[in-house]
């Protein structure tokens, strides 16, 4: 059975990444075999209506009877199992998981265990699953990376994904968001309205996330597990055109570069392959700019980084607090800064954690938000 | 016996690519069988009292006396056949050629046929030989490009090999050489001792070609054989970080960068593998600058893209044409601007011109090297 007629479930298809993977799923004629969404029902219903899904999953519990009405026509199961159900049908090759948040730890696990392809959008599994999760997946499987800075360098590693000896660094990627270049006085009046891309058209929580850096330290931790290698850099590239690079031993650099779109490597993760698409080709006649870091301001990176070479249970308090910390800046309850003081407060906080399986993990990231966002910081 | 031990014959030893070569020799500690040089005796006499190969070759006879008493410790081979008879050698595993000009077929065409590993420095080989070199490579053994824009190429294509299909184009990086954003005016004043190379460090000949832009015709001439590809780009990009590209189907790129040192390409071709050397990393806080083609003055490598979609067989022309045409702008009979004029013009009177036979090969490029530095243009 030829790679396209082998069916795909997606988790979090009402989502950005989501919506996307169903445009390469229309453009290249893939099967779909289940889709899940949270409570977007009138999307999901839509979808639906197009892909003619054999399962479709709700995870929002007090949807149901809602749910039950609009899809009688289709397996139905909701709330939280409806994350792990697709993740073991026989039909289903590829599972591609793009809800945000911790709960991708559930269908990650799942996939893994079941052995299936994992085409993988949600980061806080791996940041917060780290060794535990890196464990699973090197027992059952590989993962394909959909953020397109570790689909750059899964592509510039090809031809060396055997021989780690050879890589002296992975290089991640940054636009720097939209406020890099801006002074403190600037940076300390921002509020939750006032977050954009300048590059990438995303989710909310993620352009957040890329203003503060904290995506890039996110990332630099799921560089760390996904690749399996300690040697993780970053470099801030204002105009995305390359997404990621790895450099060698000898001091040679492959880099990925391509238009600013998430079909890319969202095609790639689920076929597996190089196929003709409708991204346009980059123009070779613009600069590709490149600016210095701002560390002492822009700190998260480094964050991240001390982890790596610290105590790697960390990743899980990392997550959560910057969860917590986006919370309150949205509800306009700390600054824009705050996010990385709470962040490294909260690490510093927690610097002798252990967690010892996922239970610990997903109720040490559940105790951090419960406790971090009742209070007022 | 391992990469290492083997021996390697460096033909052109006294030149720009042969020097760096053995600085690449020195630091990684491999074994130099033979060295052949056009008739620099000093150079190569201190070469040899540093690497102690077995052979020495001197390709101009009118130095066989000097030679001989400075080279009595040494087996010594005299005259063109010193071109061939280090790529017969039993203890030589790997060819290095890195003579310019069209010479450079007659050893290209022993280490094939003595199934060699070549490392190749010289592109009129390739450019000249075209079809019929191709051919011969095919059926024998395959080439190592030491040319860094081939070199970035073979590394991007790395994973992708034997999968032509997945490729879109082959993307060569010009810097533009030193003049590329002149007037007219002043283009046409430049002469021979104006010519520097604003990036490169390089050989006098093609530090010429590189300002003309026949640099990158060659290269693509060149590419179209090596990697057997018609769909070759370029793109200029000033700065000389990217070395070369490869565009997919899918629209994704992948590139390769260094410091613009010979080192590294020569290193990769010499070991085939990536080992640790003193290229320095680049510093990923500068721009990587592209600006746009200026084919109307600079039109060279669109004649290159004529031939390899026309009569390809114009590649000797072309090489020869251009040889020919540094040969009067260097005894200033020509002006800068010329040199392109004259080659599109030969270009013309031949545009019918077939090639049977590496025998066909030479004595075309020497006709016209002949008839063209003898009359005025």
């Amino acid at each position: 059975m030829s790679e396209r007629q082998r069916g795909i479930s997606i988790i979090g298809s009402t989502g950005s990444i989501g919506m996307q993977a169903l445009n390469v799923v229309r453009r290249l004629g893939l099967k779909v075999e289940a889709l899940i969404a949270h409570s977007n029902l009138l999307k999901l219903k839509e979808q639906a209506d197009e892909f003619n899904p054999k399962y479709i999953g709700v995870i929002d519990e007090t949807s149901y009877v809602e749910a039950k009405e609009l899809f009688k026509n289709y397996e139905l199961i909701c709330g939280k199992s409806a994350l792990e159900f697709s993740c073991g049908l026989k039909k289903v090759e590829t599972v591609l998981i793009s809800i945000t948040g911790i709960n991708g730890i559930y269908p990650l696990v799942a996939a893994v265990k079941n052995k299936k392809r994992i085409a993988l959008a949600n980061k806080e599994s791996i940041v917060a699953g780290g060794r535990i999760v890196r464990d699973l997946i090197n027992k059952y499987n590989s993962i394909i990376p959909v953020d397109s800075e570790h689909s750059a360098i899964l592509q510039c590693l090809s031809g060396y994904s055997k021989n780690r000896r050879k890589v002296k660094r992975l290089i991640l990627t940054a636009s720097g968001g939209a406020f890099y270049d801006k002074d403190i006085g600037y940076l300390k009046k921002i509020s939750a309205k006032d977050i954009f891309h300048p590059t990438w058209n995303m989710g909310r929580k993620i352009t957040i996330d890329s203003s503060t850096m904290m995506n890039k330290a996110l990332e630099i931790i799921e560089a760390r597990w996904l690749f399996d290698c300690k040697n993780i850099d970053y470099c801030i590239h204002s105009n995305s055109i390359i997404h990621g690079m790895v450099e060698f031993v000898d001091g040679s650099i492959l880099a990925q570069m391509s238009q600013p779109s998430m079909e890319l490597p969202i095609q790639y993760a689920l076929t597996c392959d190089r196929l003709e698409g409708d991204i346009k080709s980059i123009d070779l006649a613009q600069d590709l700019q490149f600016r210095k870091k701002r560390e002492d301001v822009f700190y998260a990176p480094r964050l991240a980084l001390d982890i790596i070479n610290g105590n790697e249970d960390l990743g899980v308090v990392m997550n959560a607090a910057n969860e917590a910390a986006v919370n309150l800046f949205e509800q306009g309850r700390i600054g824009f800064l705050d996010i990385a003081d709470m962040v490294k407060t909260l690490l510093e906080h927690h610097k002798d954690i252990k967690v010892n399986s996922i239970d610990d993990i997903i109720s040490t990231h559940n105790d951090i938000i419960k406790k971090e966002t009742k209070c007022k910081f």
